[in-house]
C-alpha cells in the first residue's frame, strides 16, 4: 500500500514535491486552479491522479501564496491527514490559517530563476534546507510527521517561528533580490550611453543579478505580506553602501580592507551541508506530554545554531508520547544539551564513532 | 622556432596567460617579484624559463597595478616587442605609462575569486570579453598584434579609451563587488542576534555574495584608482534602492512590477557570447596612413555595440598599411558601415553564407 499525499497548485515546487515524493513510492494527487493543469501533470507522469485525495495523510499546498490560506483550508476540511506548505512568506498565512493541529507552515530554500511545471525536478531539495513553522497550535505528529518526509526528500529540517522565519530571509532573499534588480536596472540605464556596458558583465555580475530573471509575479505578494522586514533590511544595506562610500571617498584603504575582510571572512564561513560522516553525537529526548515539544526542540536548536544531520520519532505503544533521537555535531552538543535541560527536556547523549 | 613571450607577474591571471600561450606553442619567459616565483612556475610547467627574455616579441604584465607602470617600462627598454597588460582600472596605469606606440593597455573580464598561481588555467579566457584600451600613440602594429593574440586565445576583443573603460567597469564589477561584500556584511551583523540566518542562505545569496570571497587586495588599489567612478556608481545603486524602499513602503503593486519586468527583461538580454555561425558578414578595411586607426576601428565598433566575431590584419609588402577584415553579426552592417565611412574610412561589406 502507497502512502497518499495530495500537492495543490503544480508549479515549479509542487512539481518538484509531487516527483519527489513518487520517487519514494508515494500515491500523489495533483490539483491545481488552472483548468487542466492537474491533468497535464498526470500526463507528465508528476502525478498519479487529478483532483484532492481525501484518504491522503499529507497534503502539501504549493499554490501563490495569496491562494494557500484558502488551499490550507480545504485540505484541512477534505482530508484528516496533515497539511503543509511552501510559501516564501509565513506569518501573514499562519495567522490567515488560524490555530490548527493538523497544519504547518513550511519554505523550502530551493527553487530558480525558472518556474513551471516544466522546470519540475525530484531533487531539487536535496541538500536544501526545508524551514517548518510551528506555533503552540500544531500538534507534536503534526510536526514530526511533515519534518521526517522533508527530511526523506533530503532537506535538512530547521524550524523558526513563522516571524523569525520572515524576518531572516528579508535579509538573505528579498533584500537581495530586489538588490539583484536594482543593480541590473543601473546598468541598463548607464548602457544606454555607452553601448558597450553590457558586453563588459563578465561572470560576477551574471551571479550577482541571476535572480533577477525570474518572473516577478511572486515578489509582489511578498514585498507585501513580509514589508517591514524588507523595509528593515534595505535600510541596513542602503546604510552600509554609504559608509562603503565614505570609506571610498576618503582614500580610507585600511577600513576598507577590514571590512572586505571581513565579508570575505563571513563569506568562507557560510554553513555549507552537512558532512554526515565524522564527529556526530545522538541527543535523546522523551517527549514530555505538552503539545508542540517536538517543534520546540527544533526551534531550540535552530536558535543555537545547532545542526541536526538526522533524527527519527518513535512512539511508544500507549500513544501519542515518544522519543526523538537526534543526530548533531558533537561539539555542539554541550550547548544544545544546556538549552534543553533549561527547557525542562531530559536528553540524553552518546557519542558516534 | 617559437614565438617568445614574457609574462611579468606570476599570479592566476598571469600564469593563465602563460599557461594560455605556452599551450598554443609559444616560449613563455615568467617574472615576478617574488623571489623564486618564477622558478616555481617553471618547475610547475606555467613558464619555460624564468627571467625576462629580451627577445621577446609580446610582454604581459600582470603585476599588481601599483607595479605595472614600472614593470611596462621594464619591458619596454628590454625588448623591442610589444607590451600590454592585465589591470583592472586603466587610465592612472596608461597616463602613468606616458605616450608608448609598443604599449597598449588591456584587461580580460575573466578571473576567479581563486587567487594564485594554483589556479592558472590556460581556458580562462576563452569567451571572455578582453578589453584593450588604445590611446592615440599606440601603433597601429601594437594594437592589431595584441589583439590577435588575444583573439587567439579565445577571447573577444573590445577596444574603449581608458576613461571610458574605467567608467563601464565601476558599473558592471567594482560597485556589484561593493555590494556583494555589503550584503555578506548585512547578513553577518543580523546572524549575531539569530544563529540560523546564515543557514537559509540558499543559492541566491550565494550566487550574490560569491565574489565577496575573493581577497580584498586588488580591490583597495581599484578603489583609489577608480574613485570618482566608483562613487557615481554607488550614488547610482543608492538611489535605485531608495526608490525601490519608497515603492515597497507605498505598496505600489504596479510600480515594483514594471521595476522587476524591466530588470528581467535587461538580464535576459545580456549579451552572450556571439554565435560564429549564423548570419554573418565580412567588412573590408583598408588602413589608411594615419596612426591609431585600426584601434579606431575596434572603438567605433565597441562604441556602436557591434560584436566582432572574428578578425584579421593582412600587411602589404611594402610596409606598414595594411588591411583589417572583421566578420560581425550582418543585422549590425549597416550601422557600421556608416559610422565607418563617416568617420573616414572605406568599408566593403560580404555577406558570409
Amino acid at each position: 500500500m502507497s502512502r497518499r499525499a495530495n500537492v495543490i497548485g503544480l508549479g515549479l515546487i509542487g512539481g518538484s514535491v509531487a516527483k519527489a515524493l513518487r520517487a519514494r513510492g508515494w500515491h500523489v494527487s495533483g490539483d491545481d486552479a488552472v483548468p487542466g493543469r492537474a491533468e497535464q501533470a498526470v500526463a507528465l507522469a508528476v502525478a498519479d491522479a487529478a483532483g484532492l485525495d481525501p484518504a491522503a495523510e499529507l497534503s502539501v499546498v504549493a499554490t501563490p501564496v495569496g491562494a494557500a490560506a484558502d488551499a490550507v483550508r480545504r485540505a484541512l476540511a477534505t482530508t484528516s491527514g496533515v497539511v503543509t506548505d511552501v510559501g516564501s512568506t509565513k506569518a501573514a498565512l499562519v495567522e490567515a490559517v488560524g490555530a490548527q493541529a493538523r497544519y504547518v507552515g513550511g519554505h523550502p530554500m530551493a527553487g530558480s530563476e525558472l518556474d513551471g511545471l516544466d522546470g519540475a525536478d525530484a531533487e531539487l531539495f536535496s541538500g536544501a534546507v526545508w524551514v517548518l513553522t510551528p506555533t503552540e497550535a500544531t500538534a507534536d505528529t503534526t510536526f514530526s510527521t511533515v519534518a521526517a518526509i522533508v527530511s526523506d526528500l533530503g532537506a535538512e529540517v530547521v524550524a523558526l517561528p513563522p516571524d523569525r522565519h520572515d524576518a531572516l530571509v528579508a535579509v538573505v532573499s528579498h533584500v537581495p533580490h530586489l538588490t539583484a534588480a536594482t543593480l541590473m536596472l543601473l546598468a541598463e540605464e548607464r548602457a544606454v550611453e555607452h553601448a558597450s556596458l553590457l558586453r563588459l558583465a563578465a561572470g560576477g555580475f551574471r551571479d550577482m543579478t541571476r535572480i533577477a530573471s525570474g518572473h516577478p509575479r511572486i515578489w509582489l505578494d511578498i514585498c507585501a505580506d513580509n514589508r517591514a522586514a524588507i523595509l528593515d533590511g534595505l535600510d541596513g544595506l542602503i546604510a552600509g553602501l554609504a559608509a562603503v562610500r565614505r570609506i571610498v571617498a576618503e582614500g580610507d584603504r585600511s577600513g576598507l580592507e577590514a571590512r572586505l575582510l571581513r565579508a570575505r571572512h563571513a563569506r568562507a564561513n557560510l554553513p555549507s551541508r552537512l558532512a554526515r560522516t565524522e564527529d556526530l553525537a545522538e541527543v535523546r529526548i522523551p517527549i514530555p506530554d505538552r503539545p508542540g515539544a517536538a517543534a520546540e526542540v527544533f526551534t531550540l536548536a535552530s536558535e543555537l545554531g545547532v545542526n541536526i544531520a538526522d533524527f527519527e520519532v518513535t512512539h511508544s505503544a500507549e500513544g501519542e508520547r515518544g522519543v526523538l533521537y537526534l543526530v548533531v555535531e558533537a561539539p555542539a552538543t554541550d550547548l544544545f544539551r544546556g538549552g534543553l535541560i533549561a527547557r525542562g527536556f531530559r536528553p540524553g547523549v552518546r557519542r558516534l564513532d
